[in-house]
């Protein structure tokens, strides 16, 4: 399994509420209609009492390998995906990641 | 239930095997012991070709409201996790979290 982590600055003049309906009324549409995608996870961070986060929001996804990602990212719908995160930050930072879940 | 998400720089002079050998093998030992810790996942970030990824791991833990994440945080076995965490680390970045597993 191949995860993505997704770390997003939201655009500037947004506020928190508009950032999270976008992200998930419309970004995450988009987003899950990418071929190969097996899971999807979006994490909307909420704000600390005294300061601004340092990223709003954390998406993080599954491929079954980095082919299938590549493969995602470059399909129509993977375009759509990425030409739309413009829309709602103003920074993304993407990270690739073994992940293992600990028990 | 609540979630953070803490993304971690590496220790200065540490190689990447060394952080992952040392996140894995002792810090998450000593974090799983947190009490009321529902579920915890280590993400060992995978080194881009050409550049330092901005941080190499990412630590997601859940816990079943704030209040159960405080109570871990400030028990023995929680203090004892945040000391070690200075022996593998340069910088630590914590998030607060709503997830939502989009479908």
């Amino acid at each position: 399994m191949f995860k993505m982590i997704i770390l997003l600055v939201k655009k500037a003049g947004m506020d928190d509420q508009e950032f999270a309906t976008y992200f998930m009324g419309v970004h995450a549409i988009l987003a899950k209609k990418m071929p190969g995608l097996t899971k999807y996870v979006v994490n909307i961070v909420q704000k600390p009492p005294s300061r601004e986060p340092d990223f709003h929001g954390v998406a993080e996804l599954w491929f079954e390998d980095r082919a299938s990602m590549k493969k995602a990212f470059t399909s129509p719908e993977g375009e759509a995906t990425q030409r739309d995160t413009k829309e709602f930050t103003s920074k993304v930072l993407t990270l690739f990641a073994d992940e293992h879940e600990i028990n």
